[in-house]
């Protein structure tokens, strides 16, 4: 492992959890969701998520990326989303905590109008929570995913 | 899977091949290079890639994202890049065909000053080849990478 990724080796593995859904736009809803974070030896770490209906185990929504350490306490989280986002967002690590907020959300002709997405992890005895906060046009910063997990791998 | 895949379906599987890197800011380079698409039921293909040195096999460059159909012949690609790019690429279908380029290049503060990204891939009997043309502050579009691919899975 690259000793710059020292700082969020905590965030290592794969984690499978549940969380919850909600934004005014929509009905809040509950899922199912594995994370990822591998390496392969340079300074970032490789970054996959999916989600999936606990009912019906249907696939929902998925998001592949890096999370670049481009300092002791800072780090640059890289997305893509196949509802048509591609995410750039700079932020900070405390300890086991990392928060970002997008500098800049691509979006495809056809994606819905995000125009801004903030992001919050962190480790808390064994457990990761992930929570996600999304603006768009027409509604401010408001939490939109609240999620748990614990490690399988 | 979907029925809206059936226009890139011929680039679904797994694909090894070697390319050829050259830019007027480096030395000129070979690499060997693995890109896979794959799908999960949903009206996009998962696209990621990885290259590396020929000589010592050390990882190089990696790219993970989205292909998405949103039409008969058009499609939008989203693409993370751990060296800090995130693009968003819509682009148009011909035949076995696909042509690219980039409206977005999200840039994280660390990251070189790429502008523009287009591409083309294309199938012509049972090889698959990639061009990625670039341009930068300073650089207009020109080609940068180019490689050719057989299917292994």
């Amino acid at each position: 492992m690259s000793p710059a990724l020292k700082p969020v080796a905590f965030l290592l593995g794969t984690w499978r959890g549940e969380g919850q859904g909600e934004y005014p736009t929509i009905k809040a809803f509950r899922y199912r969701e594995e994370i990822r974070f591998a390496h392969n030896g340079k300074a970032f770490l490789i970054y996959s998520q999916r989600t999936e209906a606990i009912d019906s185990d249907q696939p929902m929504h998925a998001e592949t990326g890096y999370l670049r350490v481009v300092g002791d306490d800072q780090v640059e989280f890289v997305i893509a989303q196949p509802i048509g986002f591609a995410e750039i967002s700079p932020g900070r690590i405390s300890g086991t905590r990392i928060d970002v907020e997008s500098s800049t959300v691509g979006r495809t002709p056809t994606a819905k109008a995000v125009t801004s997405i903030s992001r919050s992890l962190w480790v808390e005895g064994e457990t990761l929570h992930c929570e996600t906060r999304m603006a768009m046009e027409g509604v401010p910063m408001v939490r939109h995913l609240m999620a748990s997990f614990h490690r399988i791998d």
